[in-house]
């Protein structure tokens, strides 16, 4: 899905919403683990449940594989699920020497050879331009990369002030990441719980869409993230995951996650209508 | 595998060498395609044919994803095989949020969870603390987190000069993680192309082990490394990868692995009594 195709799905379906799916076998309802791949069963009916309120889809690596080779074979099985006129984001975080990133890149780009094409993959920039470029070489594919995280620990490198260049260092990351790819094949992570750092995020990265976790259950703003973030391209997905997806611990979870993603959606597709863009 | 027993390792086998085992199923001896798993029988025969003259192995995981289920099932069966004698780490470069790291734990060092229990994994740290601490919260594990890397992008933003506490980004990261872990649970990643920086590195972290990639294919020199790098307690884990596995692509593949593991740890060996270490 290009930039086109993103923009033009956010105005029909009035949402830029992406759901995160962090799909614990400890959390999910109990009455789902007797199926035979239980947290796909619970995915299927998230997704079932979300698909026309929302424009992306986010599984976090983390869940699948700390269930080992089942739980790589239940990501590779919700990738195939997930509907196409929806961002499929494998947000993984990887990042390594030139010829290793190659090789992450076909793990989450490469269908033929891994068995799954996400749309799209988060990358952590500590490694600089040749753990980031591999990922950029695909057509057709994003790399989102780590700018200003959503958690705590983010305030304890991410706001270094660099002597030389007078720029923090998620400034940096974003003003270099700029020059390795375009507005057309990158984004960048921002937390929500940042919100009064998007008007400076805006200054770094006008014209990008910015990946945006932390409303919900972290605590951020899809107020204050719109106030600064919103650009004449939206130029914004907002994913929640811990609010919808454990929404509800019993039989109706489906349904109460489809609430809640519908209540993001109706704020957002007022937003939308305020700033004219619908 | 605790620092002690590491130690105690070193001096018996001689060799403080870690070998790489980023297996390509493209590079690998073409006569191996025919087995089941190619993967595993390159990896057991390397195993087989280095297994005394290294003191760990480090499975990359990239290698293994980029071939989906069937690559995390390859790195499980490795895994398994690992000789006991050797520092098993699994060299993922992971870091998310708390709860999410808390599952990338799982996936490395729970074996009931996900069918692996390595020793020791590598952590990115641009998240900070929330990002690392869960790896360091597992007894008996280590956590080996990213200072200055071996590559070309390691330059892109690990020597920024922090104004507040006039440390450089990798100097910070030391610093800080040096206050979330211990000398007995957390080792750095330093690459040998830094040669000249080592001295340096031991400002920060005196009596860490340091994991060393970039020894052979990546150009990084083993008596430079050495030379400022060694401490009574050794504190260096050398890493090569390419020039062991790949040494020929012929039958002779593991010979040949033999050989170029030999020399190395005849290296290490000189310079182990060298430095009245042994």
């Amino acid at each position: 899905m290009n930039r086109e195709q993103l923009i033009r799905t956010i105005k029909e379906k009035k949402s830029f919403l992406c759901v995160g799916l962090d799909t614990d076998i400890e959390k999910i309802p109990t009455h789902l683990l007797d199926q035979e791949d239980p947290v796909f069963a619970f995915n299927q009916a998230i997704i079932d449940a979300t698909a026309d309120l929302c424009v992306a889809y986010k599984p976090n690596t983390a869940f699948y594989e700390s269930r080992g080779v089942a739980g790589w074979e239940s990501l590779r099985k919700t990738w195939a699920y997930l509907p196409k006129d929806c961002l499929s984001i494998a947000d993984a975080k990887r990042g390594d020497i030139g010829n290793t990133s190659d090789m992450y890149a076909k793990a989450f780009f490469d269908e033929e050879a891994s068995g799954m094409g996400f749309d799209a993959l988060t990358v952590a920039p500590y490694m600089g331009n040749d753990s980031v470029s591999p990922f950029l070489a695909y057509a057709g594919k994003w790399t989102i990369v780590l700018a200003l995280t959503s958690n705590q620990g983010g305030l304890d490198f991410q706001l270094n002030l660099d002597s030389r260049s007078g720029l923090q260092l998620y400034q940096q990351v974003i003003s270099k990441v700029n020059g390795w790819g375009s507005t057309d094949n990158t984004m960048y992570v921002v937390g929500a719980t940042r919100g009064e750092l998007f008007r400076e995020i805006r200054r770094f990265a006008a014209d990008h869409f910015l990946l945006v976790p932390g409303v919900g259950a972290q605590g951020g703003s899809l107020e204050e993230v719109c106030r600064y973030g919103i650009i004449p391209d939206i130029g914004l997905l907002v994913n929640a995951t811990r609010s919808i997806i454990y929404a509800s611990s019993g039989a109706d979870f489906a349904e109460k996650a489809r609430a809640e993603a519908l209540a993001l959606q109706q704020d957002m597709e007022r937003i939308l209508i305020e700033n004219g863009i619908i």
